[in-house]
């Protein structure tokens, strides 16, 4: 048989699977935030977050004022579309025409969301000095910028926390994936985080939807803060932990439950394993039955 | 000394070193299998299996029918040239004339593996369900397919599965591998993964060459299906747990030993480590001994 | 309010957020390391140091000696002027003028290196041996070379030590932040470590800056050997343990301290947290609690 | 005055200059057929028609069936779309909801002009006969498809007469362009032209809307097949001459005017200018006053 | 010999070269525009002053707001640096610290030409006007627009003559020489040309620098304005002829000379070559003797 | 019917096609250099013959040391390759096993070419010279290099010789043809021309393959130099004119015929015709008969 024969068979059997395996398609509604547009925007928002730190050229202050101008104005333009897209989804609108609807909408968050920047830059500032002064290994600020995977996934947490709060739940899960891909770090964008974030390595961290964190909180690798039941029918109730200011969490603890709140100036020690609530200066340690033999 | 000079001697020392140390050249055999065309079959096929997620641009069912089309041809192309590449490094064959070999063999095998992506779509969408019923936080199916490490992580697998069964087990790895780097799971191609498998975020999760997993069974991060012993005569007897259907297994815990059954209808809670059996419906729980103290 | 005025508002507003928020800015000063630039640098050199692997055409010793003699005069090239901008940034010059300065001393480094490759080729070829011997789920020296994510965190971190010894610590840094994205496996360039060093799955793995590690170690997923104190003070003492001969270390141990030593031969299972030191030949066990009760 | 305030004045500015010089503007009617696209169009008809000239590495038949079905998939998917947005403003349709207007009537003429290939091939392989037979300078055949600008600008010239015809102008001429860009060989669509045609430098002929060529006719470089008057009023009636079968023009020739015919196997020499009738048979010369004197 | 120490003899006698045949080097002077530079520079004038015609995708009003913002920020960024090349080259600067100066004259310029965008537009529209009224093959504008050289080699030139205006004379020439390229026009930047110019094929048009054209001229294919005396001791004084409004000038015609000057509403045959002044209402013809002979 | 069906039907066609039509097919013979290659390869030369006029930014000379070593290799790669391809086909080698032969030859080739760029470059330096004393409009020497198409033409001649010399006749033609597209200028890569050559505008200069040019001359555009009979039986016999030194051809002329020979230090006027021998310092000149009325 010849291969296009193979081919044109293949064909027909792909398409009746399209028009039966229903929920695993998209066809025919509104076009979805495009995966690829929105790591770019990643990309360009990291720019314009730190300038001087990615350009492949020194940039003085004449090059940064024309070189921000440009970054602006793809970032709207860019943005703005997705966020159209992102809009037309929740409102299941379906026909082709629907693609002129909503700019009106979706400026508006645009100009929003891009005048924050500056409060944001303020943000990241302060967990910057926080993971700094953390780790005796930073030897200067810049080495933090440039190669922590933890201030990565918390600028991004920042950005992708906006576009939750504006039920723009596409975008914001795809920026948070992205940068789960990148750095193993995976917070929920509907997580609520105060300043003076830290995270350092970060491999395997899981931070949950409803999960509230304080100011100047410390997690460690591994940490999960997660939920205790899976049930379904809980929705958006509150089911991932409260964790209170100058809390710190060690490597590969994890802490489950709604209703669980770690007081303030605790510290949750490594490998622990928590569901209930400990009051504040709390300090938690597991004591595992390590055994220690000769082998001769 | 000029730079021509230096580069001289270096390429002189460098090619004496390509000479000399044997395993870590590829010289003069049969072209391997390329890492990047493998990426870009993975793309393709994520394409194929999802219409209508990842295009740029809205396509309705005219423009699928042609889009499909041509990424048949695209895919067979690539496929069946990876594939006959494998096929050349199993017989070990050298000469540069192998490059027609294998052609009638390669062929079948990538019409063959062609063919059955619509019943890879059909185990995909109960995967999906598993997945999206089994977590309050997946707001819509959509999110799931977008932006879930698990689902992407398992869709990878049951395309490895194939090709490792057909012993052209370079591209199984190399697919294995891939999905590795971007989510952080780490699913054998050889393994055995029944119907309705769930997994979540996923990072830091082992499945072993020789594992056996039944029907709907979830796992969560950070669990490893491993081998107690790691004795190289093993081969490849069955070193790697086996998991009975509806079995849930909850993060970090750890299940090692090819003899080691988890009996139907179990719960493994988090942080266990488990080298035996355990009966159906057994509930195995950790009691790690946790100390809260004041710190004040 | 017309498009351009709104953009024009953000761009003040932005230039006004680089004037204050200092340290997340690099303006005015020397040049950075580029990140795409030791990205590519990390791609070439895995390329001379193992020829034949990831080559789209099969590539006889003709070619291989044409393709590496361009390599080299590319990674020269490339190499020296990121070294260079080390240079600048160690001095903290700022002027433009700097560029020219540290040509000596960056091509006598860039040569240097360069000149290294083929030892370093003998250490991996050790390591790689290792790993095949060590894994029954390696089939062949091939598979490990283009499917373990282990080997390549291995080769990287010999490739950055060598930058961070020559206090080349942006470059390094990077290296090793590149490959931790990619693999989950975070190697401080700082650390030190000996021959046949064996890593598989590795996600996880975390080795801090002072760790000193001896010849034929073996580390499984999820270890961490880290500091005890986070004590910005310590600055460089040594701060994480120190791991002998032959030591093998399962899945998920955190083993704490600059003092603590774990002597040769030594196996720490998996699970286990250990801050002190343990002699040579033992064996450390996790005894966890496990209780498994029926659900029925 | 700062850099944003400089571009949004120029951003005002140029938005009214818009909404003013209409006829250099196209808002809000039908997308236009896209240059880039009509030239990747022009490249793709290039290989299926000269199969094995283009590869980048050596075809055998098997590889050639692949990647045939591979480019018509491509050309399909491709040509169907600028036909149909030739459709759309051919009928000066406007809203957005006109893209899913005449699938039908594109696809019926995508098959068609794909359908006739094998045609075109034919009429190809006697005109390269003809350039072959006609150039002493031309040592091999394999010389004339690679490098002669004539052979090219026949090409297009035989693909964008099809759809001259078929009254998609835009596309037509767009094609018809870019082949002039390359070679300088500027042969309208709309003329009629037999087969063995003979062109091989060609730069700067002219071959006009309305020209009627026979067989087996050879064009020199320069030549001009033009109209007499250019009265905008003439529209579609016939303005350029009529050259019969077996009729040679040499260099710079110029021919003018919808009345003219150059009968049968005459032959028009060098930098003759003509805008009358001549007779079959016929030879005209140019016979100018050259005078030679001697400069010492 | 290996190819190593070959390329090392070869590196070796090219720096010889460089170091000695001077006036093709261009070394450790200021850096010079760059062509591709230039060429990306006028795709996006291209794009800004006919809106609408190049995008991939129908633009509506509100996305035309938003891709102008972007492409004049891209525009005055791109611009500016190569302005400020040209001034550092004008000025004979040498060292790099050079880079640092002209940003005022640089900017200033800058601003000035893209704030004279929109006259150009108008002159364009008049341009486009006279092509369209003046060729009955036109059949619509967008035609003209689209696959037009003519328009695009005034475009080029109207764009041109500003920076030649400035003394920015290596960017200038880089444009004219560019789109002579694409279509075989070649209009010197230093030429004076009036409005409602027309040209339409254009193959091998040649205006010299001191060229004057008046309003409401055309010109055919391979017309030449040219000088006289090739001596170079001319310098800058007027060396090519003066064209006056309204005339008309066909294919081939040579008209040479500084003092030469075509009276207004003259029409100037094709081929016709001219060294002397014709009055207003000229008619200049040339009348070949052809001869025509039967060749039987 | 399908799309799928409409692909196969056409497949089928077109590989029946395939079959058939046999001189515009090339499979199965030895891979035929690459135009893409090709042009490449130029760009490359260009870089290596004229540096500091093409790089993005200034070099100074260490840069260039080993920026030169990097091209060097690259174009040794990238030439033997081609090279050993147009050596397969002059011996109409057929099998895929041949791409092993011709290796050496093929390198000598290759390595003898680039040892002779030293003296080119001297050749061109000469040419250069002569185009900016020619020409008064030239205001730099790097205007020059930067904007005539004539200097760019000229190189690729003196490049594209060397191949002819050599019998790989595709790759001399390739390139040849390849600036022609570019510059409108043909000169066949079998002339022989010397030194001191003048080309400036240059668009339809056609300059033949026996044509013999002496040392100093000067063409100006439109100048074809051709054969007065195109019988296909003078094979390789010389059939165009012999231009002695110092001798200018001013637009537009044409002369044709083997025998034909321009004394030394003759001018040809623009448009003259010529097919005869004229003796050392003759002036030829066209004196058309113009005639001049008034129109009103």
């Amino acid at each position: 048989m010849e291969i296009s024969q193979i081919l044109a068979g293949l064909h027909k059997r792909l398409l009746q699977s399209y028009s039966q395996s229903g929920s695993i398609n998209h066809l025919q509604g509104a076009n979805l935030p495009s995966r690829t547009n929105v790591i770019e925007l990643i990309w360009l928002l990291e720019e314009v977050i730190f300038p001087g730190f990615f350009e492949s050229a020194s940039a003085d202050e004449h090059d940064l004022s024309i070189l921000t101008a440009q970054r602006l104005a793809q970032l709207y333009h860019k943005l703005e579309r997705e966020v159209r897209k992102n809009l037309s989804f929740n409102k299941k609108e379906e026909s082709l025409g629907d693609r002129a609807n909503n700019i009106d909408e979706a400026s508006m968050i645009t100009g929003d969301f891009l005048s924050r920047i500056p409060d944001i830059r303020n943000q990241l500032q302060y967990d910057l000095h926080s993971i700094y002064d953390g780790d005796p290994a930073a030897k200067v600020k810049e080495e933090v910028i440039l190669s922590y995977p933890g201030l990565r996934a918390i600028t991004v947490y920042r950005l992708s926390h906006y576009f939750w709060e504006k039920d723009l739940k596409l975008i914001a899960r795809m920026m948070s994936e992205y940068i789960h891909t990148r750095t193993g770090i995976d917070i929920h964008p509907g997580a609520k985080i105060g300043h003076h974030f830290f995270i350092d390595h970060g491999t395997g961290i899981v931070i949950g939807e409803t999960t509230h964190i304080g100011n100047n909180v410390k997690l460690y690798q591994g940490v999960t803060l997660g939920a205790k039941s899976l049930d379904k029918s809980l929705g958006d109730s509150k089911r991932h932990p409260t964790i209170e200011d100058y809390v710190t969490i060690y490597a590969n603890a994890t802490i489950l439950g709604g209703k669980t709140v770690i007081g303030e100036h605790s510290i949750i020690g490594g490998n622990v394993w928590l569901t209930d609530s400990v009051p504040p200066k709390s300090q938690v340690i597991n004591s595992p039955s390590i055994s220690v033999v000769s082998r001769s």
